[in-house]
């Protein structure tokens, strides 16, 4: 297209990094809080948090898993124990040493030395551990199986190198920890919690994802298997959303969740864990954002449709509030995706076409500009922001009876959620290849020149031990890691690009977030 | 009443405290962490309080009020800044002085020295200084304001006697912060906000509240004014269960939250803040604790009806079962207070009386006993948890036909909630006394063979300064603290009771948790 303005200043293709920023600053979902790697999440951001949360709610509720809330601080203890028998234990936490501040003399504050812990606490980077006493606590009997918890929360892990909603020191997620009478039924459950984020990730997200098996160099430590939905970005790099892991009878030994049988003997629990975080919302950025800011999915937009009335501070004003405010009554008064119209009216001063292009960069699937005429006239003058632009570079207004458009609204935001999805589907499968043979058409498909041009499926043997480690060294040089292996893959054919043994499966290789 | 055998081991009259932990206890709401301080939240405990939220939310965002997120950890010099202009400032919290753990060589692990942190960081104990340095960048010109944020966070004070959901280290809450444009229109949010917590408590908790304004020594540190929601306790204690504070123009001072006037002038802004917690689900329980354990008002149940199959582990079962799950989907099918039923199936193994006497202690609203003859005669047998005995001992329990049950459930669940209200309430009137004259007819009054017996109402002079101090010691003498004025309340009359000055309003007097 030709002679577009973009809201933006930077664009995907000049700087992807730089416009994943600028998205999130312009869309005003979140900024940097002056607190190494912790960001405040704003009203647009945290509105996304809270639609994602409440979706993913009801269907953990529906599987019959109970919410609870477990403390943030855990102490030293448990995590030496942890620390002894988890190779691969990551040890950057947020260490808690005073309970008390003092006045230093000089107008300052120091911890006190008087209140110094006895023992140090843990800000909790996941809250496996204290679950893990928990359920050792409440399981006696086979009757107590299986028990399924999940903790909405805020958990901190010290990083280096922060991003907003990438990677960040403190981030607010949902922990699902369950236990099990059986290795069969905990891999039930590890499996219905993958396809749970699959499915809400491909629902409500808009977001096609791969789900499978991750190889045992990128297990959770302890785990017997971890699964993941790993979905592709606009620049072809892959980003991990979820996580489900399948963690045998370790944790629960460690622990001691032990369970009477029905024979009457103990037995140990198996147990699993799994968990999606606000990282969501960076996918959900860099799969659905463009050169003019966010577009959010409508099932996951704090406002569905926002009508601006075209303000003149004059006599007119009120008869066009009013005629707006009725406007959004009839609206909210229509259900779609199971729910009904999330509209707003936007009232705030400020000039029409500031606010017009505030909400473009928010990403609000529907905005109605209603000036005094389209009032007179029972008109409204649609924009859809997937559809932002016409071919000659005007931005993409329709004018319609206001009836007419009442009657489709509903069925115009459903519209966007799945043009959305196939939008992004089509652009994944475009950017899958197959049929790549050899380690050397490996580095020749990932050339520099060629700026991460997507995932590769792969045929290889699962390698183990040191024969995998190998493996993981030559894509590290490519700077490429495995994904996953996606749970309805084809069958393996012919032989394995790294070992030349004959494949048992496939995998996907990619850069990665 | 004759022979009851209680559900509960302690009753209220033998020993209130060792009641409130018992409740909490056998209803499986919380249970201590292992963490000083720290409970863990279990799944009927924390159902109480998704429920609060929920309906909390709903008030908060009808008034207009965004919700963001704010950073766990605060910077230690923001609160040097704070220790110096506000007295009476807390310095008991978690200070966070390392980021990594290391082994120590004797199988343990110990904070790494080499990973002090330059500056230490606060575990935040409310976020009212992130937050202001948030609005300081947020607002320009008037057109900002005013600026309506909330968080849902939990916070964290080092308290030395903690008692659970009334006093953790660790709470959880919900801050509201707001800025206005002048005086007068921060004042209307911060009554809004108290009369959003009384009637949220009087509807939603059934727990009837004083709603006034704090004596000056009450205040919170910094604040113009303060104001409160006091409920009652069953032992005649006062709870506050909610505030809202004026802040002036003293927050935004500090923390530079200017705006441009209309007429192009920089003024600061005029704040607000107000905020309940986890504490409210503690005056839920000591206003409508019985010996049986908690009663949960509807609203706020996070089932209102259990449905319990006797289940003989027979052929019998499948039938029983069917006929059960088709009930839960009848009463589902219904709303009550504006939501849907929430019914729940408890088709758990073990023994039907086992698990009835499981959700007496929970407090359920109703329960529905539904054996093999009541299915087959398309009968119910319901308990209705606030009557749950006869006059002769026996539980309360009352057959009826299935489609009259359905067709009233509605109505009974909303009975219940109104119900609890009534006595509460009438409970609360009838343990206010009014008429005491004299500081020795409060001592008389207060005497410790009478065991707390309610509020006492007296006309005063209002003193400020010294004047009020004396009164606070004499009161302190009496284990005595004044909860609030009462908004409502009636003009004063005759002469104040502590300096004999003629008296210029009402003040409730209690002793408290």
């Amino acid at each position: 297209m030709t002679n577009i303005r973009h809201a933006l200043s930077v664009t995907r293709d000049a700087d992807f990094a730089a416009w994943y920023q600028d998205v999130i600053s312009e869309a005003e979902m979140a900024e940097e809080s002056g607190v190494r790697g912790c960001m405040v999440i704003r009203p647009w951001g945290y509105g996304i948090w809270e639609r994602i949360q409440k979706l993913m709610d009801e269907r953990i509720k529906a599987a019959g898993v109970e919410n609870c809330y477990f403390p943030l601080f855990i102490p030293l203890s448990y995590f030496s124990k942890e620390a002894e028998h988890v190779e691969g234990f990551a040890k950057e936490m947020a260490v808690v040493t005073h309970h008390r501040l003092i006045a230093d003399g000089k107008g300052g504050l120091v911890p006190d030395p008087e209140a110094k812990l006895e023992e140090p606490l843990i800000v909790r980077p996941t809250s496996e551990t204290v679950i893990g006493a928990a359920m050792a606590r409440w399981i006696q009997s086979w009757r107590d199986l299986p028990l399924l918890t999940n903790q909405w929360a805020n958990v901190v892990r010290w990083e280096m190198r922060t991003r907003m909603f990438l990677r960040t020191s403190e981030f607010l997620w949902q922990e699902g920890h369950t236990a099990h009478a059986d290795r069969e039924d905990a891999m039930v459950e590890t499996l219905r919690a993958l396809e749970m984020y699959r499915s809400f990730s491909e629902e409500c997200l808009a977001m096609p994802v791969m789900a499978g098996e991750k190889p045992e160099n990128e297990r959770f430590p302890g785990a017997v298997a971890t699964y993941s939905i790993e979905a592709m970005m606009q620049d072809g790099k892959a980003l991990q959303a979820g996580t489900s892991h399948y963690l045998g009878t370790s944790f629960a030994d460690a622990a001691g969740i032990r369970y009477q049988d029905r024979e009457g003997q103990q037995a140990l629990c198996h147990t699993t864990s799994w968990g999606v975080s606000t990282r969501m919302i960076g996918g959900v950025i860099m799969v659905h954002g463009d050169d003019d800011g966010l577009r959010v999915p409508p099932a996951i937009a704090p406002h569905q449709i926002v009508i601006l009335p075209m303000l003149r501070d004059d006599d007119g004003d009120a008869a066009l509030l009013a005629y707006c405010e009725e406007l959004r009554k009839a609206l909210a008064a229509q259900s779609a995706l199971g729910e009904p119209l999330r509209v707003m009216l936007d009232k705030r001063p400020g000039k029409a076409t500031q606010k017009r292009w505030a909400w473009v960069k928010k990403g609000v699937p529907l905005i109605l500009e209603i000036g005094g005429r389209d009032a007179a006239g029972e008109q409204v003058s649609v924009i859809r922001r997937d559809r932002l632009w016409r071919e000659d570079g005007k931005v993409n207004f329709s004018a319609e009876a206001r009836d007419s458009f009442v009657a489709r609204a509903a069925a115009e935001v459903a519209d966007i959620q799945h043009s959305l999805h196939v939008e992004a589907t089509a652009r994944r499968d475009a950017n899958i290849h197959r049929g790549v043979g050899t380690l050397a058409e490996l580095t020749e498909f990932f050339a520099e020149e060629k700026r991460y041009p997507g995932w590769v499926e792969l045929n290889w043997s699962r390698p183990t031990g040191d024969a995998l480690e190998t493996v993981v060294q030559q894509l590290k040089a490519l700077k490429l890691t495995i994904r996953n292996t996606p749970m309805d893959s084809a069958p393996a054919e012919g032989n394995c690009v790294f070992t030349d043994a004959p494949a048992v499966e496939r995998i996907f290789v990619a850069r990665a977030y």
